[in-house]
């Protein structure tokens, strides 16, 4: 309106309304009929001076460099050819691992800030390494010291859930071609009564025996037969067909199963039906894969130095700690609760324990998360429609700096997933990526009590900006 | 408006316009900036007096018979429970096919006015079941006459696209127990050099044997281990991930191949491995269990009397054919070319066959073009996004008398898929189903050319409701 100085104050019959921020005004004025349009304003950086001042140098002076760095680190974790080309026990294939050691999900930390889920599932790992002879006297060799402890990611390998591996667990290897990079994943372990929950009952114990026994010899005989099996070929498909590749896997797992078939098939009579019966009854086996893929992806994308993305996210349920491209530092927070979530009956957040696992990794190249928008799993899990997952899908588009050509989803305009966490962005709009995952019990070892959608923590993403700024290279 | 008789005629300033009808009117306002709402009305039964004298007659007096006919219809093609309970040869389930006799698609028709996919599907069948010894004798014996045709829904089984099959052909038996029917497919014969494609070469033959060969028993052998397969638990699990069922089923096939896995990897050394390739190549193979298990529920419900819903619907290339459920009368039209095609390279409409096969049966139980809204696959061929695909579903909603609550499409606001296509409602809207199916070539052999979506032709519609007036009970 231009101002009328020759005449009184008209006020137009009709106003439509902007609203830039808190929704209080919008809904008064709603409720007097006026119609609103909301834009979801925040104040950059929670008006931390702080931060503020860290983003305008990130955004300000050092942008060219930064989107430069991020741009050739988009490319990496976009073009990546992650293929499974083998199997084989951990201690074969990393050979700087000490002995009597377990790997284990997350951050590094002391036996005494180990959470439950993990301490059990140490436990099993020891038994059955043979360490102990039985879970109350691992868990003395494990209190004492006698074995040791260190995070996965430190050896390339990614770990889902309460995951804690030995020397002999069977590791499956896959190497990202395109940028000569290695990365590992132990076998799912399917679900029910197994370590990766944290339970750590004769059966979860025998079910690492299986692995290590059937499973990991057999899909190496598979391996062998088929030769390299291009692991985002079958991504790409699985995200049209609804699986978010983090939560829901069950649609890739059957295809990749159909694919290999015939190699299932050939396979020796000592074992081969055993492993069909493991195959068949584990919807999540393409998980694992999936996270060796994309961590084989992001260790081609960390090569790069100087930029605002992330290529390590990761949570041992007492911690959560990311990494930034080019960088070792890991910044850390104080793991959260999975705040969206569905339980089991007789269960509810009182028995949830934080979030835990590396497979949050596969928020940083496009899925999971990112890929909500195409998963009616998903949105089983956030309010029941499709839009509810794809609201999720665009809080990732938020905070993203690019977007994927591989995974496309039929739901969202046929558009590419976001790809690439910039923690500028996750800073400048407080929004902290989101990630589809499990909930386990936080103590009484019954294992898995629901699924839902975790958001990350802000001051590890926080303290990755000041650091960034601070680093002047 | 109301008239002012008092002052020149005042016109409004602003017209908003309600277009009925004819799109011309609606598209010259537009075009002067004024905003309209089309409404999709169309005159009834296309203005044909006869057919609306026949609707008034089945909206008016008949009307609450027919409905109770319907309800009762809907009820059994919503609530059968479809499972495969064995697989045999063709000649040890149907004790009334006579010698020397080929079961087709489609309604009943003389070697003379058998298209040409369809004659080398049948030359095929007839030197596989040693009739003949090459495709150009078993030509001879099929033009005078003494290889016998019969359709193969007189034998309540179907078959798709331009299928012909023998008496060693092995039949998937597929049992709806809630309605106590039986219903019979052959094992889908895969992508590539095969007759359902409308091929007769030494490859197209040998698949025929596999089939009968291989396949058939190793099937058999799957079944009686794992016990009946409950066939819409998994056909409902695969329209959340992307199947129609009929244009695209890998999604479901997979998913079964995974479930039967531990009876697979259990197969004796004779044969495994090659069946195991077979369904690793066959991302069609769940097409023919689901046209069985619409078969089998279509069956139970054309034993209701006085119903204005479709129970058999059904090509061969050269005619199309429906029946009601309670009559035997086929109503018969010219086979329509597939209207929304997309053609693989060097081919288009002019090389096109006619719509053919048994597989339309799926649009009368809730899935294919019903289906369509919870495909990407099926939008990719019909314009490329989800709302193309769900226009399709939506045309299906318009003509049918109830909604699934088995298949729910969480991409259709998680609506159950529409269900009883209802010839009143076909003709009141002058709107025939549409069928997601593939394309052959009219005449080279070549096999399959393209996909798309057809549109039933109208006059078996009409034919359909002007004997169901006529016919009082």
């Amino acid at each position: 309106m231009t101002r009328n100085t020759r005449s009184p104050v008209e006020l137009p019959a009709e106003v439509s309304v902007i609203n830039v921020g808190l929704p209080l005004f919008a809904d008064a004025l709603r409720e007097q009929g006026v119609p609103v349009q909301p834009v979801d304003w925040r104040i950059p950086a929670g008006g931390d001076l702080d931060l503020v001042a860290a983003l305008e140098e990130l955004y300000g002076p050092r942008s060219d460099a930064i989107e430069t760095a991020n741009a050739e680190v988009l490319r990496r974790l976009n073009e990546g050819v992650p293929q499974l080309v083998d199997v084989t026990p951990a201690a074969t294939v990393l050979s700087r691992l000490p002995d009597l050691t377990l790997l284990h999900c997350g951050p590094a930390l002391d036996w005494n800030d180990v959470c439950d889920p993990l301490r059990r599932s140490m436990r099993a790992a020891a038994v059955a390494e043979s360490w102990a002879g039985d879970v109350e006297a691992a868990d003395r060799l494990l209190a004492e010291g006698a074995i040791g402890l260190e995070p996965a990611y430190r050896y390339d390998t990614v770990v889902p859930m309460a995951s804690a591996i030995g020397p002999s667990a069977p590791l499956m290897v896959v190497d990202n071609t395109a940028g000569n990079t290695r990365a590992f994943a132990p076998i799912n372990q399917g679900p029910g009564d197994t370590p990766w929950f944290g339970r750590d009952t004769p059966m979860a114990i025998d079910r690492l025996n299986l692995l290590q026994q059937i499973a990991g010899p057999m899909l190496r005989a598979v391996v062998q037969a088929t030769g390299p099996i291009d692991l985002w070929a079958l991504a790409a498909q699985g995200v049209q067909i609804g699986d978010d590749m983090h939560m829901r896997t069950q649609g890739t797992t059957s295809l990749l199963v159909r694919n290999i078939l015939p190699a299932l098939a050939a396979l020796p009579d000592d074992g081969r039906v055993e492993f069909a019966r493991f195959l068949a009854g584990n919807h999540m086996f393409f998980l694992n894969l999936a996270m060796a893929a994309a961590k084989s992806v992001a260790l081609w994308a960390e090569k790069v130095t100087g930029s605002s993305i992330v290529t390590t996210m990761c949570r041992n349920g007492t911690t959560y700690g990311i990494r930034l491209a080019g960088s070792d530092k890991m910044f850390q927070s104080p793991a959260p609760p999975i705040a969206d979530a569905l339980y089991y009956e007789d269960y509810g957040p009182e028995s949830a324990a934080m979030d835990i696992g590396d497979s949050a990794i596969l928020e940083l190249v496009g899925l999971g998360g990112a890929a909500a928008a195409g998963s009616p799993a998903v949105a089983g899990f956030v309010g029941g429609t499709m839009a509810d997952a794809a609201a999720i899908t665009e809080q990732m588009a938020l905070i993203c700096a690019g977007r994927s050509s591989r995974f496309k989803l039929p739901t969202w305009d046929n558009a590419g997933t976001p790809l690439g966490v910039d923690v500028r962005r996750v800073v400048e709009t407080a929004t902290t990526p989101r990630i589809t995952t499990g909930v386990l019990h936080v103590s009484s070892g019954v294992g898995q009590i629901g699924a839902g959608v975790a958001s990350a923590p802000s001051e590890c993403f926080q303290d990755a900006v000041r650091a960034l700024a601070a680093h002047r290279p």
